[in-house]
């Protein structure tokens, strides 16, 4: 553990307001530090919260939190931020069962008043709370934080274009780590920014705008546009200028003698409207192994703080994430007209493997997945065969483009949707729980489930093989069950799931990776004298009917498996029975969804347990609907 | 019916093509024309297209059509594109059954690439063919035509941007009709853009960038920056050189002289990279009674082309719109932590009402669903009791924020969504199918359907009443059904349904405004001795399971009816059945909802019919189930 004396006396940031300006430099490293001797214990996100712990010691040392509200985009880069609003003591809890959640929560802390994971929310949720204090006569100061990543989301630019437009007092600060819109940082920049952001400046500007007003429109624009394009021209924020904020910056975010001023500035600054201020950082700033790391130690496991050595994943089994990228490569070798799309996430989803191979039919379109989904239909309407690989979860952002551009269009574009199910550390915001249901409402859809990862390598060329219409084929987080992967995988037949085991009593139809769970539920249920027959649904849609209705007619119980929310594959199979007037005669039939609820972070295998998706519910479901309880006392006791 | 001499000779862009460049003019007055004779008979969307008749024009004439693609954002203003590219003869079946769609539409003509109904996706699709051709070989052009309202939405500003950072070779025209970008325009700027279009520009500005190219990156920075921003200064369009694209403009969009050579030099154009060409129109242009219309004849019924007067709606009864708006002030009036939010949609969904009594509590955030959401629950969270007014269609744009910024975080968010279900002429891509399956699928919201326009009335209020989770009530398009309104309504009790007739034998649970139908529906059965109960749902979540329950326990039969797509209440009607062990000893059940077909354009009730969703399909459906073929051969006849 590091040596923390100043931070060891800040509980929370009223604390932290006590110590002296001279004295922010050190507890900022002690605060470094401190995060990333948790996260070496925790795994997590490190590199985004390292590039914003100088922000984060500014802002709650400045603004009077938590009443004046501090809205972070993508909350993993607040591991600093909970350090420092009472949440040290459980800072190695991190994204555990029962621990602190990886993102910011309004449920675990009044200093969290909006909780974000997935990006670009920030600026949308800061305007409702600026507007509603504004509303209720409060004097609090609204500020949002967000990245120049999280910025290429479309709705940041629907908020920062509504803020432009509103006046509302609003403060955002342009987190960018990337230096793609800012030109060098220096001691000049630091200067004009003070004085942009000071008061004498805002004033003598305000004169300006007002006497304007009283010119001709033409010349009041003009008179406004130029004192905004000598800024701009000096320190590049025209972009945001054009949408109506102020800009301020760039600034060092790593230098407090830069950011304290220039924030007290605007803090204190009484004029309407949004202000923008845009700091540069650094990912990884301060940990030498992180700062020297290609992705900057952005997601990590559990690693030595001396060496930065991470310990290792547990698994020889390759990623369903691997297993797809090659696959795909595969496929693309074959085929010319395959391409590959990824919203800004390359290495989650494999797509930069895919990209060593095929530069030219790889696009990263940025943090962007409703372009991305868009772009993918264009692409198959001018004749290409796009995959765009999107995790389930981010995937909710691009719905309206999958039902217009795509189903409504009959374009093919292939949907690989990693992540599907629970996620563990990621907890309720990343978990793919609703993709089966908000796809297979989609009329003309193929959604398909890789029950391993042999069928995914089938699914990858089955999808590759249908052009004709939209397709989808989901697979979970992790290592895949040591399933031979097909050397020449051929199309899988559209709409037919398939016999894993035979039985005569029991059928568990299942639809995805939960298989697994069917097969060792099947081994208990065999020891209570049960046959049971285990079937692998592959597709949700189109269904296999007659595989359903064979599976009613021939077994005393059927019970549907699938790790996502109601709606999904079970909704598919009761409208068969209940169309073909199977339950008219009766029909033992039980769906096992997830549970109505957003299961908290935990490990995967505890979530799926929690949720009844594991063998031993499916066991105990079967059980209890045959009214075997004294089977069921017997299970519990085995 | 006008005269039209020049447009009769033209049924392609290639007839077009043969005009010379002066008689333009008569062919762009008599295309206006015909545009205003069809919709005066068929009603539709009139003032966008009237806005862009010379741009039609101009892009056909120039570019070499269907070879090059024009990609049109919002099919709403396609009507003289539709005239000019075969369909003339089918364009006063406009947005009837069988006839021409209101919208692009790729299976209509192959002058449709992209179809586009929902705003601001024309950038990305065409990025994609730009993408698609270039990997091809091919040496088409792409265009994009995107209103000034489309471009505020976000996946605009993502498709810009991610364009502005390739360099594949694309076309996108501003079609700015509200002039909240543009400063006048005039002689001088269509000078300057042609100037700023042409080669020699180009070329001169090309040599300078290749140049400072040798410079440092800060030098080089530099010298692009002051290049931009002394042609922005002049003309404005720095926002989209910021994002990487050429900006041309402004010109005006209806002065065919500055259109064609500004286009043509364009069209040639051999640089790299997105081109932005800023046009300035009038929606409504050449039609008196339409320019002088506050919303331009945006979208109308049927009217009198010489004096511009409206045939009535043919019904006196309040539309639900109205009674949520006037319903939802008399909340607001009790309230005042109530606000309105609408995304671009004030008179549709009735919030310019709400607006005309709360200037102060109403925001029109632009046409962006997901900023509107999240800004919603930012509100929400600042202790505001925000209702969030878009069409189910439209919110189907905000689902990942409904899922994170509102469901997870259990703000009390209200969604009121209008146009539920079937929407007559807009047809397929304007249909309220999906909510109640992708809202059904979330924890914690509440989910309301209203039977007829009193209902609507208590769930206003019931939703003003519920504070602590998120909720929604839908409703749909078009008049009430004469059902009196409340005048002090009280909140529903959360999880209620009501029995609207008692009967013994067949039970049918209405969700929404099917209710109607239903009871309909069991007059008929009652004359087959077939005695009926009724039941409102009023809820699908949480499911008033003890209603469900005992309704199936007494009758012979129970039928789910709804107006929306499989995976919504129906699926939580049959959880609870199968969960419950009802189906285990045999139970009748039929769940009717949508097929699963993209229904076409037609009237609401042909829609409804050919859904299978009016009183006829309930009888039949019921008839069958319970085997009594005789009695359905009886049913048709009568």
């Amino acid at each position: 553990m590091p040596d923390t004396p100043l931070l060891d006396i800040v509980n929370e940031p009223r604390d932290l307001r006590k110590l002296r300006p001279d004295q922010l430099r050190q507890f900022a490293d002690e605060l470094r530090a401190e995060t990333i001797d948790a996260v070496s214990v925790t795994g997590g996100h490190l590199g985004a919260g390292l590039g914003v712990v100088e922000l984060t010691v500014a802002l709650h040392y400045l603004f009077n939190t938590p009443d004046d509200r501090i809205v972070w985009d993508v909350g993993h880069q607040v591991y600093p931020h909970k350090i420092l609003t009472g949440r040290r003591d459980r800072i190695r809890t991190l994204r555990q069962g029962d621990g602190l959640s990886g993102f910011t929560k309004r449920a675990e802390s009044e200093y969290d008043p909006f909780g974000a994971a997935h990006a670009s929310t920030s600026i949308s949720a800061a305007l409702g709370f600026s507007v509603g204090r504004d509303l209720q006569g409060g004097k609090n100061k609204v500020v949002a934080v967000i990245g120049d990543g999280a910025m290429t989301g479309g709705m940041a630019f629907e908020g920062l274009n509504n803020a432009g437009a509103m006046d509302n007092k609003l403060i955002v600060i342009l987190n960018d780590n990337d230096m793609s819109i800012a030109p060098p940082v220096g001691a000049l920049s630091a200067y004009l920014s003070r004085l942009i952001s000071s008061k004498s400046y805002r004033s003598l500007r305000d004169i300006g705008l007002h006497l304007s007003e009283r010119f001709p429109r033409t010349v009041k624009k003009s008179a406004q546009r130029a004192e905004s394009y000598v800024r701009g021209m000096l320190t590049g924020g025209t972009l945001f200028e054009e949408l109506g904020c102020f800009y301020v910056g760039p600034i060092d975010g790593h230098n407090l003698d830069h950011l304290v001023p220039v924030l007290r500035n605007v803090r204190d600054d009484e004029a309407d409207g949004p202000v923008l201020v845009h700091v540069i950082t650094q990912k990884g700033k301060g940990y030498a192994p992180a700062e020297s790391s290609a992705d900057n130690y952005h997601g990590v496991g559990k690693f030595d703080v001396a060496t930065g050595e991470f310990a290792g994943s547990g698994s020889n089994l390759p990623s369903y994430t691997r297993v797809f990228a090659d696959s795909l490569i595969d496929q693309a070798r074959r085929d010319d007209r395959i391409v590959a799309i990824t919203a800004a996430m390359p290495s989650g989803t494999g797509i930069d493997r895919f990209g060593q191979v095929f530069p030219d039919r790889t696009f990263d379109v940025g943090l962007a997945e409703q372009h991305a989904v868009t772009f993918a239909a264009g692409l198959a309407a001018e004749g290409m065969k796009p995959f765009a690989a999107i995790y389930s979860t981010f995937l909710q952002r691009a719905f309206d483009q999958i039902v217009h551009d795509v189903a409504i269009q009959e374009l093919p574009v292939r949907f690989a949707l990693d992540r599907a199910g629970y996620v563990g550390a990621d907890g309720q915001t990343h978990c793919g729980a609703f993709d089966i249901a908000y796809m297979g409402c989609l009329p003309g859809m193929v959604l398909m489930a890789a029950a391993d990862e042999g069928e995914l390598v089938r699914m990858v060329a089955t999808a590759a093989a249908i052009d004709d219409r939209p397709s989808a084929f989901r697979y979970p987080r992790g290592s895949g069950v040591g399933a031979p992967l097909p050397e020449h995988p051929e199309a899988l037949e559209i709409g037919k799931g398939r016999i894993v085991q035979e039985g005569t009593q029991v059928a568990l139809l299942s639809y995805g990776a939960r298989l697994q769970d069917c097969l060792e539920a099947a081994s208990t249920l065999e020891t209570h004298n049960l046959s049971t027959t285990v079937a692998d649904a592959r597709f949700a849609k189109p269904l296999d009917e007659q595989l359903v209705t064979d599976l009613a007619a021939n077994h005393q119980i059927l019970v549907t498996i699938e790790e996502g929310s109601i709606g999904g594959f079970a909704t598919q199979v009761m409208h068969v029975l209940a169309r073909e007037g199977i339950f008219d005669a009766g029909l033992v039939f039980r769906p096992i969804v997830m549970p109505d609820a957003f299961l908290d972070q935990d490990t995967p295998q505890r979530q799926v347990q929690s949720a009844g998706l594991d063998a031993a519910s499916i066991v105990t479901t079967v059980l209890l609907a045959l009214g075997r309880e004294e089977s069921l006392k017997i299970a519990r006791q085995g």
